[in-house]
């Protein structure tokens, strides 16, 4: 019976900007004994400090408006500024555009890595020259929010060697009838369950999961930037309370084009919250 | 050094309604050796069939209707009924109300747990009594897309002794900073953990997790449904098309009433997609 074994090995020392990650965790991973058809998930914040990813910031909100492609939806926050869910250069759509504050020394902060996708393929190439270790998938983690349900759960933004679905479409149940769940998000999978072994308040940023060699293959594949869904394919595209704002704007220039000439009522023209 | 470990027992019996899952379960786990703190993740699915969810519906589409509380967003489908994103009786907001047609006989659907919260609660103390176990957790799980992303993810609709989240509010960094991530959804994370082990081909509808002892304790809990944020404070809580003809419809209108009489062009009335 397949078993699922995830770790999370102690003893990283603090990566700072220009450290070979390759080896920091070849180091780390060195006395594990990997083997054939691992994964190794290694957190976005390492390899963002790794990559020098952290820039001055006397103020967080000038990075994430440097860093944001597209605004999806904000909201006041009483003495905060307010919150901002923003797609970012990757594709993803996440609060504060993903820049991170925490774990930074003061006034700087955290941008995400410019290609996590590009990392994860330099960490696998690293890792598998130096353990020697052929199938080794590497998966790049964030932790991210989600409409509808409240806290947090790890997402992968970058993965190489690891097929980031299993996609079942083609398949039939044990009826005949065609499986109606058909592509499984594998890395994000592999992501939230790897978290729950290196926790957030331990510091420990490197996870190995064993059990998945199914998954695992020689080529480093599309990486996770897959999973991003095009905006224009999106149903949630836009915050509830922007895309009303905007219709409601569209609808009253036309109604008013349509009517005679007079201004509308500057209270109802506001939209509802 | 904290280990996780997930497997998924083969030999499960095909569930029907009005099985005693804490029986089946029980007996499929007897042999497994169960100790203090684990936790035990069962599939939604096998739960509706032993509770009897199992529905007559030659239209799958009927059932999705009967178990809408709130239409969330919709998209027309070529050749196929529009898929429906919707608020179910669970606070969930899911494709087809997470009603299934997959695995079940022709001519039926599965329709979710009626209070998967209790299911869980239900078959925790069950397995208590059986395996001789005190401190159990047990999650109950579903397949769910999400905003943003392609693929799904297993998360959590029911749980009971087992903490639901990972709060962390109130912790600092290393640097003496607000942690900026502090709450972790675990229940979501262990149930797509356990989803890497079940697989969704494999027909095996229960795992066991081990290594989350922190996470398991004596009572209850407050249950999954913790995790539903309320659609009022949700950005997202319509979909974006929705919001916008909303919105336009209300502006039009506004625009008309000040102005004076005359309909609107009817074709730049229609909302923009």
């Amino acid at each position: 019976m397949e078993r699922l074994i995830i770790w999370a090995p102690d003893g990283l020392p603090e990566v700072r900007p220009g450290d070979d990650l390759g080896v920091l965790v070849g180091d780390l991973l060195a006395g594990e004994g990997l083997a054939e058809g691992d994964v190794v998930v290694v957190t976005s914040k390492i390899v963002s400090k790794a990559e020098g990813r952290v820039v001055a910031a006397d103020d967080r909100e000038d990075a994430v408006t440097a860093e944001t492609v597209r605004v999806v939806a904000t909201r006041e926050r009483p003495g905060l500024p307010p919150l901002r869910i923003v797609e970012n250069r990757l594709g993803l759509v996440m609060a504060a555009a993903g820049v991170d504050a925490s774990n930074t020394p003061e006034g700087t902060v955290l941008l995400l890595p410019q290609d996590p996708d590009a990392s994860a393929r330099r960490i696998r190439a690293a890792l598998r020259a130096r353990l020697g270790v052929d199938r080794l998938g590497v998966v790049v983690t964030d932790t991210a929010g989600r409409p509808w349900r409240d806290a947090l759960v790890d997402i992968a933004i970058g993965a190489a060697g690891i097929q980031v679905v299993d996609d079942l479409r083609g398949g039939v149940d044990a009826h005949g009838r065609p499986l109606s769940v058909t592509v499984t998000a594998v890395v994000d999978e592999v992501a939230s369950a790897s978290e729950l072994v290196r926790g957030k308040a331990t510091g420990r940023a490197v996870a190995v999961v064993r059990g998945l060699a199914r998954f695992v293959g020689d080529a480093d594949g599309p990486g996770a930037r897959a999973l991003v869904r095009p905006s224009a394919d999106d149903l949630f595209r836009e915050g509830s309370a922007e895309a009303y704002a905007r219709g409601y704007a569209t609808g009253l220039a036309d109604g008013l084009s349509a009517g005679a000439p007079g201004g509308p009522d500057p209270v109802r023209a506001t939209p509802a919250p």
